[in-house]
């Protein structure tokens, strides 16, 4: 298993990867599952370590380079884009929770090893505590919506303390006696991001494990993670969007016969037709200049580290939900649309178009799109920013 | 064997029905293939005999009523519905096309023996190829879309004149030699309507098999066809969507929680949910009051008979064509936004609730709402009238 | 002064005075003021007489009826339209709020004398009290929003009583010594509705003046007024936008020239202009069915007097809030769009064909839409009616 | 006069002149007419020279600069933002469709004695035309829509030639004999551009007036000037719809009241507005992204001189569309519903807050939107870039 040296060629990888990934994507959407040769695909190819900083041997890229790597691969594999994306994010908790020592500890083998990283932080699913043994802490309970955990070779998880009901995240091997990680995701859209439930029996956690120094959104610069969360999402949905949007002009283009009273010669002569595509296109370009920003945004307010201001990371989180809202809103009238460009043969089950529909509508459920503009109209017109949550 | 009799029953049994379907349309959505256990409890039910005329033992029922049966069906299975709706259509297509005797040939049986109509009349398709053979025709090549043609004891038929390249229209059983209907239906959605092809091989067609009189579109009332075709499509959209707005309602109210900083009590008090049922719900009545409007114009129209006007039809065709794209526009709304009234956990593959979507989206695609806005802005601005195809 | 009789001629009065008003509606509407000679003409044709009961001398139209003539005098002039729908309410407050022997006292003058009707009845605006002097009340204090009170025979106001805070509805002549209409009234919009001041300075209120058998919303049925208010504005708004449609449609055949580009022999051929005729009109359709089915519901509720119970009320009430959201956001799109296909030249101002815009867009900030959408979805949900208010 | 250095000021400059503008915008608005005074103040300001290239003496602005500048003054004063962009854009044609020794010839008077550049350029109305008198030319005819002739030092104007129809582009002093500005523009909106006609009687046009090398749209380089008009268009268009917004929020921060069922303590607590003002907020700014990403583009291009492909030429005149339609579409939307968050109150005429709205609904006809997302359309679809004309 060789590492790829990156960037600058982390993006030509990740497409190279995507073109890979798209041959499979329908029969893979079909079967549900793990994705178990991508994601190994991905081990191989060295994009794992992208976003890990140049001084534990990672990529060094920027959150901007790694964000166009999640949107290429969603492109052609939105399950797949979602583990990767969250993998960063995961990576990033330890810089964001957690110590020198712990990134020192943790990121190197990241690199040397190629662990893909898998999740089991859910503040939302309070079922699981965490108990002190004197040492250090024991967890018994569930997690539910652990995108990744499957295949993993190390998890972030979350557990609420016996003691003061406090959210406590841990990091441990995916292996370590006590964790068992279901196989029970069976939904509608991303079938392949293993976003099951994940068991904690007697599972020992040690002080080490723990991410406490500032701990969970403990300082404003911790509190950029769901920023950067909500971001990965944006640019899964982006590139589910993107996908559907070439899908369907290669089916216009090749396959789509002209209406019958259109006097058009070809579909791709007909007036509607081509006044859908330039508003399917406008409403993607809008949605991605939007999401660029965001991540450059995004970015800036990651280089300040603890200097980071409560301001500059509410701007930062508005920034982000204005991407979000427009992807999501964008996105899904692009994959409802793209059949009234093609037509009815479109949906033949074998093309599985319909899956860009349902990966994009699952997945832009994740946090209410309401709320996310709330948010924004609150600082539009009475210039607050956002009070940093899990989603915010 | 026992026709219910009706009306004014036949809306009760549609509604038992449909409460039956609902049981199994998931499953059934996810098997595809043919409802066989539903189409013998339509025939069962007299449900099919409704629309044949009293004359002929039939139930009378008229256009608003079978309308409303077709929607009632489809609220719980929009196959069974579009297969169950397209059935009266051929059943209409005798009495539009053909000849008295035509009808007393072919009513009374489908009474007395519940047949189920089938279609394999499809002018796009131009495959088919009839050939004189002295006494009558012999066909020979394939239909593709034919909805309904499983299972089916009789099948209207399309194929070209080998002598003038006219359209020609027959009736046939569905087991008579020469015919094969292919199992070989896999979409997206409406899954279990059977719309496969069927293949003739030196089919005998007699001339009493076919409607001749007046023919295929061959007066101002028979070319009421196609209004009555795309009325029942309207009637299967609208169905679509009111079943999935109950389900949403349903779960809503029973499952979904309220978002953390909304400061309801229950995701029924969320400001927002509100809104958004406030909003589905009145593009849900625009449709059924466009829909309705467009079943009684139609059943006038059809009253008039040989003293249908071009211009009554014109606008019967009008009539049906708002209903349509507002079934569409709204339905699709309806079906889309429904999960951001549930919540994410309403993608869970069980509910199957991506199928309200898979089914409206695949259906709505039987022919572009772009040139029936045309149609309508040309009567509105130009005071013009739809020329009558198979479509308009 | 002849009064002419109707119905069934009603109708055709309110056509042809419409007619009549739309060849000074575009100066009037720039001028402001009042519009004395198109309020005589109202008196004159009888119209003011025609919702008054039968028994009365009056109409005796129904809700439908009367709707039907305020929205064919608001495709002329919504203005005037305002004032003659308000008209009818402030009738009808009498039949609502009153007694009969108030009836009898009012309702015969109006119809002998063609009595207009004028408001200053305007809940929100607290700043009028009304103190008891022995006798009676005296009122002091002023009304904003008082439409209609300029050029009116007889006002109905409001007041809140300095004994227990409570709204006290009083028919009184407009001349009567203590009230004095301001001509205050300068819009962007309806800007013939006099909708300015009224000042109270010891206005002496008799008992037998005061609506309180059974007084302001003191029962289910005098609850319906709200409902009859906001029928009217429907009316208001659609006329609006069926008259704008119709100025667009002249337009366009007559003076709009085809885009360089578009290849078309004529703008009434551009494939752009008609899909946005057909978008329009249908936008139109169903507002309107919407707005035919509210006035069907509230004659029902009406016709049935104490008898109708709260649940009957609360779904009249639901009807005439679908129309109206149905209305105004149709009725937006329609006088927006209509310089869509025009084109530049139509923003000559010598047409004032921006008015149907202003007029519009005032009138439907009578009270939000939000609102409305809200208790459509508690009840679509929840299945829970509106309580009654000035405005549900 | 002294002129101000810039930049870096002159965006300075341009917000300090816009808060100038705003305090008498809503009356000039009433008024119509020339706003001398407003055009003198540019005068004064050296902004009219902001764009010269510094070899001149000019300012050396960027074009995404003088596009702020532009959209600043829109903010507060679309009619005078209208003929401040149209003033660069007739300073650009020079540089565009002439040559070195005209911008020699015209840049340094421009600097030097601030001249304000008028137009009666306009390819659409075909009626003047230009006769060869031997040594020059001679023009007769009528120009319309010129918008800032009136008031104007210089004037580009157009005409056919009578020897091959061609059209002719000259830059001739406003005051040369033969020409006759008429104050005849009396519009719905836009009501200071004094986009009226310009006639000319016998008016000589010597050779070096005319724009011939290369001439109208006479080399790539030379067709980007629609282009630039385009980008104009969308900054003022933006500008009216950001200086809307700011409008809103004033008023409903400082006078709007809570909905009487809306629970909220203040306008800006209810749920709805803030929605309202997030997706308002929203539009803005993915039209502003595209606005600077076409200026962005644009200056590129115009970097490029003659070395600028027909691709290049293509991909900016694309961007500008896109942004174009944006801000059409986001645009109308904002004064559109700006009413909703203010309520009722906000439609008193002395507001003139309805001017926002007429102002931007009569600057976005200039030429039709849909022709642009077809050009989108056939770009996205066919990879096609659109024919320059003067529109595209």
């Amino acid at each position: 298993m060789t590492i790829h040296p990156f960037p600058p060629s982390s993006q030509l990888v990740a497409e190279r990867l995507a073109q890979e990934f798209a041959e499979t994507a329908a029969e893979r959407d079909k079967a549900g599952g793990t994705p178990k040769r991508e994601r190994d695909r991905l081990r191989e190819s060295g994009l794992l370590a992208m976003s890990v900083p140049t001084e534990y041997g990672g990529g060094g890229a920027s959150w901007p380079e790694t964000m166009l790597a999640v949107r290429t691969i969603a492109r052609a594999d939105s399950s797949v884009a979602h583990v990767f994306g969250f993998h960063h994010l995961l990576v990033a908790t330890v810089r964001l929770f957690g110590s020198e020592s712990q990134m020192e500890a943790l990121y190197r083998p990241t690199v040397a090893q190629n662990w893909f990283w898998g999740n089991a932080l859910n503040p939302l699913d309070k079922r699981t505590v965490a108990a002190p043994d004197g040492v250090g802490w024991v967890w018994n309970g569930v997690k539910s919506f652990c995108s990744g955990a499957a295949d993993s070779d190390i998890l972030v998880a979350s557990a609420l303390s016996s003691v003061d009901g406090k959210l406590m995240v841990a990091v441990t091997p995916s292996d370590r006696a006590g964790i068992t990680i279901h196989h029970d995701w069976d939904n509608m859209g991303q079938r392949q991001t293993d976003s099951g439930s994940v068991a904690f029996q007697d599972l020992k956690v040690n002080p080490d494990d723990l991410l406490t120094t500032p701990g969970p959104l403990g300082s404003i610069f911790a509190s950029l993670r769901p920023c950067l969360a909500q971001l990965i999402l944006v640019n899964v949905f982006l590139g589910i969007a993107e996908g559907a949007f070439e899908e369907a002009k290669r089916y216009t283009l090749s396959k789509s016969r002209p209406w019958g009273t259109s006097g058009a010669a070809a579909a791709s002569d007909d007036p509607y037709i081509l006044r859908h595509y330039g508003e399917l296109w406008l409403a993607l370009e809008g949605a991605r200049l939007l999401a660029d920003r965001a991540a450059d945004v995004f970015q800036q307010s990651w280089d300040l580290g603890d200097d980071l201001t409560a301001r500059q990371r509410g701007e930062t989180s508005l920034a982000v939900a204005a991407a979000k809202v427009s992807a999501t809103k964008n996105g899904l009238d692009v994959v409802q649309r793209m059949f009234e460009v093609m037509g009815a043969s479109a949906t033949a089950a074998h093309f599985d178009f319909d899956r860009y529909w349902r990966n994009l509508r699952t997945h832009t459920l994740h946090d209410p799109v309401d709320y996310k503009l709330k948010e924004l109209g609150e600082w539009a017109l009475c210039d607050t920013i956002p009070t940093p949550t899990f989603y915010s």
